[in-house]
């Protein structure tokens, strides 16, 4: 038996689970030569899929209308007539959302989960480590002794965003949305200082209490106005990595905010968007690192891991009410 | 006699007149050993101006109340106790809005108006040139074959940006206020294409029909909504030339605009403010090109020059009605 999670709607604002249909088919799956069956064991959800459900233009493609959802999965090999896969097998890769699935192995990586958690493939060791190292790295171009601001800092690629920035010298000041994602930002990933969007009654002065000398890196995963609170405090010269805005993803109407020309003119400040696929070519170098780290216990990581195939939808939507504290995972 | 124009008030909103003061000296100007007396010959009015009127932080610093304004002039020296200077030579350099002034010659450059009118020291071989070639080609990176949209298009440093385009092989399209600037893009400075921002009932969809491959590169003189409608039409690395925002120079509140991080994100565009002043190096560079295309015939330019001391003020505020036809300049 298989289940499968289909998009039925393109969602109008906030998803709803009504946008997701469930199938079910009790054929066992049968495999050719040089295929395998998959069992699924964790499926990433992510704040970029929202994306993928409209049919706006983007830079993957969209989901189709009654196909299977995808995101980053881990996998068990349960059977293969494949030479490069033996059961028992853990694969990482781009999967349907099914609790079985058939495939050519094309796109999988083998993962060893002897020294780390499986789930940290979909996390510090996957893409969201990646997109933290890299986005840093690439475009906001850290020097030790300035000051990094990092927005939906408690998320899966904030958390580690900051992190590395403790590491690379930097001035580490996180937002987030909760009194106690700040207490963990602080006293768990090293941040020397958190502002809670949600108390904050000026975030832009916070920043400036906590940024005395101005902000030269932002780290943006959520747009909207807590970015706007940010440009009011950019040093020349300052990099925003825009890596995602959460915030607006949802919004049916296209958002405003403030306008950001006349701050870049007169910071010579830069803004660009991130996209991990771009920078395939430095994955090595950041695997390394990140791996490296991990073990001498310079990076840690939370995840919130919640449970069965069912609730993979709800712990979607659940993003955009910040209900995770670190990546979110469902375990299958 | 010499007259001088004080900065009475910081501009609330839209420079008037009374923020503007004139004061005379009876007195002849008088010089010690190292000194040149010079004449002021053509002044430039620049929107940038308007940010240094009001007291924000800046990336050059505020008028002082009661104090010269300052920008480009022309002079020529009519007595000199400096051995680098004889009377009769002609300079350029960031001088006061003064018929006459005292100078130690620091910071001036000897012009030569033999080959070219003086005026053209402060359009297409002066800062207008530079921030032109050097804006285009430091964040615009332009390939040939991409599609290059200029904003402020009829104005001095926007019917160069187009033109340095056309010579670097791209399709330009420029956005301007009127028809009679839309014709002047198009036959005298080579455009592809103009789009009349006050005529045009769709600026996004007039640019789509203008650049249907999509937006490679934006230089950005305006900001606001012409900026706006942009957005929607760049291409994957888009890079915005983000050089002035003189449409909301002049706002009282801080002006709104479509979020652009979604837009950035999507597209793995970059926006970055330029100022001339960070790019000092590659003036020789630039400068070589610009006399070059020059002398060949292969750029051309447009001046709007006024007569007399007393006009300077209300140059500057005509400025932001667009009254110009490439560069506007005082002659006194």
């Amino acid at each position: 038996m298989t289940k499968t999670i289909l998009l039925k709607n393109r969602p109008e604002g906030k998803p709803s689970i009504s946008d997701f249909e469930f199938v079910t088919e009790e054929a066992d799956l049968k495999i050719n030569q040089g295929e395998i069956i998959l069992e699924t064991i964790y499926v990433s959800v992510d704040p970029y899929l929202r994306g993928r459900m409209s049919d706006a233009k983007s830079y993957v493609p969209s989901f189709q209308l009654n196909k299977p959802i995808q995101s980053g999965v881990i996998a068990k090999v349960i059977a293969s007539k494949n030479n490069n896969f033996t059961e028992g097998d853990f694969v990482s890769g781009m999967l349907d959302w099914k609790t079985q699935q058939v495939s050519t192995g094309e796109g999988l990586l083998k993962v060893d989960g002897s020294k780390v958690p499986l789930s940290a493939y979909l996390g510090i060791l996957g893409m969201t480590g990646l997109t933290a190292y890299l986005g840093l790295n690439q475009i906001g171009k850290p020097k030790a002794g300035e000051t990094l601001v990092v927005s939906g800092a408690a998320g899966a690629v904030g958390s580690i965003v900051g992190q590395i920035g403790k590491i690379l010298g930097l001035n580490v000041i996180g937002i987030a949305g909760t009194d106690e994602k700040i207490e963990m930002l602080k006293n768990k990933f090293g941040f020397d200082a958190g502002i809670n969007y949600n108390t904050s009654k000026d975030i832009s002065a916070d920043i400036k209490k906590a940024a005395p000398n101005g902000v030269d890196i932002y780290f943006d995963n959520v747009g909207g106005p807590i970015s706007d609170a940010v440009l009011f405090n950019i040093n020349k010269f300052a990099r925003m990595v825009i890596c995602g805005a959460i915030s607006v993803y949802n919004n049916t109407e296209i958002p405003k905010s403030i306008s950001v020309q006349p701050f870049l003119v007169r910071n010579s400040a830069l803004m660009q968007g991130f996209i991990i696929s771009n920078y395939a070519e430095k994955f090595p170098e950041a695997m390394k690192h990140l791996s490296g780290w991990l073990a001498e216990g310079k990076l840690t990581y939370t995840e919130t891991i919640v449970d069965g195939f069912d609730t993979i939808p709800n712990a979607f939507i659940d993003l955009f009410e910040g209900k995770n504290k670190g990546k979110m995972i469902v375990k299958i």
